[in-house]
């Protein structure tokens, strides 16, 4: 049987995985593929480091990248910039590329679609773990016009808003719970501010859209600043608090943007819970499609490092991001324009004529009350959440910074954009 | 730009989507493509018939598949044999197949993957409309061995059994819901039998098992005999009662069944409503993913008709059926082997001694119970409802006509199997 070799730079738990599924399903995945995938070396940092896996190991990425029994490269190590370098460097020896890193993808995904000219670059690891979505924008949802994309991408900000909401927790102590568990890296930035998040989405965009954007030019908001009096207000109102990344058409612009939401608690990304991503697609032909299952995790991350060996092999070839030419332009949507409803929280002391002060500030801001509940917090202060009807953000802004100026305020009011699935 | 010619035999709803579709969202597909899909010609048997598609058509399939400008041929014409035939016509004549007939499908995909050679047969379209199950268990799963795989197949039943949920009506109030909705046909058999869910279930069991089952080998049951009461009792005891298509790898063999079950009411499918379908995937490395969207309609449909099209232009080429060779045999499982905790609901005089009867035939037929529910039915009529421990379907079947003979028992017996997610 033909045999493709392969070679990974970085091998850490999803590198491990990979080792790992390819000798023990092997069987199965050469019958799909009448080929055989042997991994044959692996470039590693640290030689010296106890593994769990049986590979030959070195430090030299030159030496796998040219050797002739190699023809795709898994590139696992991580980082923006030094896997930039080596992505070109194994796209130059024309061999073919299977990447699982988003934060170079957010960056550099036009640069290496060009380079890439006729050799193959698998990113479906990229994207949340095991869930074939990039396959699925790409070849399944192929007919349609994408008119909204919506994915819960972080499966450790997804733990940590369900601990909250399930358990009546705080923040803190939810994030420690993950951290516990493992969901959560000792350092969580990178999960709890949405940046990850943001990566994700970048790389859908352009699967969706074919827009070329930066994780600087787009809103990325975190969870850091969600309260459980939040969410317990968002279930009297009937909503669910997640965090989303939100691609969307507005005529010939596309919305980008990942911050928590409101979401109607029938939905089914309202049901996602606990670690489990899970992303909603509404095509103009097939109407909402959703896509479920574990978002992280080294056996799941490497189901999707496989798939793509395995299309490769299959000798599939087809452009990286999709299309095979420019076909619109379609521009990036300024920031400011952000229309929806918004579920506004402020702290007052419990005075005659706060209400009445509020009540004028948004109306002379031009936004309008939904619903409205007032809750006692401690002695002499009260909690006022309010839902809007449909309101310019940058409206919004504006009014509560004019209310947090008021002296009955009692600490910074805070908004939560609600998504109504259009 | 390089033009692909594509003939349509059958220019129902579907076929009149997909002409149209092609027209609207030309310039995306284009450009995903970097070639351009023309749909020539169309085969109908009723040339006289008023059509909201405008292409020239013909009642002469040989000549749609003869004519050199047609290098894609879409069957939709539904039915089984003269399909086949057909489909065998145009692969002979080295042309690529796109077809959405599951039936014929059921019967006939491996003859049909012989034949094909080098010619590509894409059949996104046969099972659950717009989502992309057959490409996400061909291509996106492709690393895995698929432990289970269960789906909400079809929309009909599935809008049926949640209105009798959500608004406590019988079956035939639901069923004649659907049929004002155009949910339903006329004739509904095909839907509510569980047929329909079958030939999909046949169909996604060669994705992910290879096997090559026929609808007669393997069990198949319907909903029409789920009483509101079942419901309403599932529903006290925390399940949801839902019509799935089961595989499931057991050893060497393949379970494959169709028939209504209690889900634990957490589960994502048990979220899935109305005419919704949805497919829940177990695989060894990426473990749950899940698919959901519309099963029908012409759009969906003909999303999932044109998304092969583009693999087809696209030039993607490997084994139908996504096995290149056989792997291993794994054989289908006996239908009397079935183990499962079960649902029973009795119907009896409210007596003396009553229960301790049943609970012996129960016992005696190595039944043991978890949970227990008696309710009053009608005077001097109780129903009684019990969920078992794990049991051999034969000691069941057995035990349940032990008991119908009781001289005590009003209406004949009634189980539904319990699907826990393993």
């Amino acid at each position: 049987m033909r045999e493709i070799g392969v070679g990974i730079i970085g091998v850490g738990v999803v590198g491990s995985s990979v080792v790992k599924i390819l000798r023990e399903n092997e069987e199965i995945i050469s019958a799909r593929i009448g080929a055989k995938l042997v991994v044959k070396r692996g470039v590693v940092k640290n030689i010296s480091k106890a593994r769990d896996v049986v590979l030959s190991l070195d430090t030299d990425e030159d030496a796998l990248i040219n050797d002739p029994n190699v023809q795709i490269v898994v590139e696992l190590m991580g980082g923006v910039d030094d896997a930039y370098r080596i992505a070109k460097k194994v796209l130059k020896s024309n061999k073919s590329l299977v990447t699982a890193n988003k934060a170079m993808l957010a960056y550099y995904r036009y640069e290496l679609e060009q380079i890439a000219k006729d050799n193959f670059i698998g990113f479906e690891a990229s994207v949340c773990g095991g869930i074939p979505i990039i396959k699925a924008l790409k070849d399944g949802l192929s007919a349609n016009h994408i008119l909204s994309l919506r994915g819960i991408l972080n499966g450790t900000s997804n733990y940590i808003l369900s601990q909250m909401s399930q358990q009546k927790i705080s923040f803190e102590a939810a994030l420690k719970s993950a951290q516990n568990l493992g969901y959560a890296e000792a350092d969580p930035s990178l999960d709890i501010n949405g940046q990850d998040a943001g990566h994700k989405l970048l790389i859908l965009a352009s699967l969706a859209y074919g827009i070329n954007a930066k994780p600087e030019e787009i809103i990325i908001e975190g969870i850091t600043k969600i309260h459980g009096d939040d969410i317990v207000f968002a279930q009297d109102f009937g909503f669910v608090i997640k965090l989303l990344g939100i691609a969307k058409k507005v005529h010939n612009e596309v919305e980008l943007r990942v911050h928590p939401v409101l979401i109607d608690e029938n939905k089914m990304l309202a049901k996602v819970d606990g670690v489990m991503n899970a992303i909603s697609v509404i095509g103009d032909c097939v109407g909402e499609t959703l896509y479920y299952g574990a978002g992280a995790g080294g056996d799941a991350t490497a189901s999707a490092v496989i798939s793509d060996l395995i299309e490769i092999a299959r000798g599939k070839n087809s452009a990286m991001l999709g299309f095979e030419k420019d076909h619109f332009s379609l521009k990036l949507r300024d920031k400011g324009c952000i229309q929806s409803r918004y579920y506004l929280r402020m702290s007052a002391f419990d005075r005659v004529g706060v209400l009445t002060k509020i009540a004028g500030i948004l109306s002379e801001n031009n936004i309008s009350v939904e619903m409205f509940l007032q809750k006692q917090a401690k002695d002499e202060i009260v909690r006022l959440c309010i839902i809007t009807h449909i309101s310019l953000e940058a409206d919004i802004v504006l009014a509560l910074q004019k209310i947090d100026q008021q002296e009955f305020i009692v600490e910074e009011s805070f908004f939560i954009r609600i998504e109504d699935f259009k």
